[in-house]
């Protein structure tokens, strides 16, 4: 039981240094300090309003736009920026990471994450990658919460040489902020957030786009009658535009595969509404409601009516 | 001011009939208790268990499946059925309705509704079609709610000839219940809800569907990291399959029109992808946002995170 006694509980760090202080970067602020992960939390932004934000909110122990304050000290450090400048910050913080400090990152790409940031890591630095799969619709360092990756997964990809024992402590770390903690490849996490994550937010797009567009329907009416469906999608639709268009400009092959099985399904669909095969629509519509289900029973989304939605409750 | 003296309130009936208990007529029977807009509720299933399950929530003062026993001196006459079989009950029930009664239904797709309907509907009989906007994911009488259509819109499309005092009628009796009253031609209720419901449904049970299907991300998966996004479209892809076959078997050409248009942006949106034009999808993704803000302003849905989910809440 001599383990026990170390001074750092297992999954906690010294001083980790937050790059970006946006909707995930200041949840983590606010889960480590809640969650007693870190020790010292710096939050480290290039925007004079986000950092004036951070202190007002006094979520990190130290707030800088200087990366050489920030990341002294840091044993982890975690890139929490857009993944289209994920590359070009890697480079502009490289010169300032202390020798054994363990990088990593929380965006929604991996591959292409890797590719942008691994010329940068200087030797001895152990860059793992990580993307805790939680957010909501909302951005900014308002937005964050301590409790966002309760209950919620966060995938590791590991490169291979990366030292075990690094590994280990981030996933404790994560595990201490209340995620499950799963390791899979990049290119495996980038096909499967493809399905779950970049498709739906394609289609919630779209859909949206298409409804703001009609002539015969004005946009009064779509807004007005939102609630028998529509509105659901809007939710998703409303996400930070910037983060999204670097999503799909970074996982575009796995995207465009996915959006091309969708859209043969969908093909599938019309045909069979077009020939009234009242039997097949049928035979779908049973299949997806058990997915519901599933996804209930595996306590990832509430099994209240309309999300239980204060104004779609039992009243 | 001697109008208000009146025994009736504004907006309530003698008897109404309910013909299908499932989530909205057993809504209806709640509500009407609930709001005092029914002085007797009668209720008509022809399943046995639908009827004694009727019996044991009290939500009606009686419970029958014989058309003579429910309808006699019932004034207000809801179809709650599927709209695939509306003709077909409206032919059953038409020689038990009153002669001066008002017939009306709460069907998704309205046109097809007064095609089968209206040639069954005797002299006298007012039929006005109606479509409250309004639901959850769950059917069956035990899914109903009192509540449901508060804010909420209901949908009227009479047909040319109907007696304006009993559309007034109709009117202030979904009024009681919570809802805000709108009336337009059945085509254009087919063509508007085509986009803020039939479509996105469409997509959602589409893209559970092709998610379901997919050999390189297994179903556990999917469903593990759901969270992402996925989740969102699984509850709406749970509603009833024998509701959403009957709505794109009936509103077919509504439906096919929307998806046309819909395939189209979709085609563009691939385009942008592929091409990695980041600032057309950066445009495209600012426009979607506003909508959910008009949305959200006109309480169609709520402005917490995440829906306000238990577990996506400001914990």
């Amino acid at each position: 039981m001599a383990e026990n006694v170390a001074i750092a509980p297992p999954g906690a760090f010294e001083r980790i240094a937050l790059i970006g202080l946006g909707l995930i970067g200041s949840s983590i602020a606010r889960a480590a300090r809640q969650f007693d992960a870190a020790a010292k939390i710096a939050a480290l932004d290039a925007s004079p309003e986000v950092l004036a934000r951070v202190r007002e909110l006094g979520i990190a122990d130290e707030a800088s736009d200087d990366p050489a304050v920030a990341l002294r000290g840091a044993d982890l450090v975690i890139l929490c920026v857009p993944v289209g400048v994920c590359g070009e910050v890697a480079r502009q913080i490289a010169p300032f990471l202390e020798p054994a400090a363990i990088l990593s990152d929380v965006g929604s790409v991996k591959a292409s994450v890797v590719a942008q940031v691994a010329p940068h890591v200087p030797q001895g630095v152990q860059f793992i990658p990580a993307h805790p799969v939680a957010g909501t619709e909302y951005s900014g360092p308002d937005a964050g919460f301590a409790t966002l990756f309760q209950n919620r997964w966060c995938i590791l990809t590991p490169p291979e040489g990366v030292d075990a024992h690094a590994i280990a402590r981030l996933a404790a770390f994560w595990t201490r902020l209340g995620a499950n903690v799963e390791t899979m490849s990049a290119g495996h996490h980038d096909l499967v957030l493809a399905v779950t994550s970049h498709l739906p937010h394609l289609i919630a797009y779209n859909i949206v786009g298409t409804a703001a567009d009609l002539e015969e329907v004005t946009q009064s009416e779509v807004i007005k009658f939102s609630a028998s469906g529509f509105r659901d999608f809007t939710r998703i639709a409303a996400s930070d535009p910037t983060m999204w268009r670097d999503i799909f400009l970074n996982n575009k092959d796995a995207v465009l595969e996915m959006l091309g099985r969708f859209d043969e399904d969908l093909t599938a669909l019309q045909r069979m509404i077009r020939r009234g095969d009242g039997d097949g629509l049928f035979a779908l519509f049973t299949r997806t409601r058990a997915i519901r289900g599933a996804i209930i029973e595996q306590g990832q989304d509430t099994a209240a009516p309309d999300f239980g939605r204060r104004d779609g409750g039992k009243g």
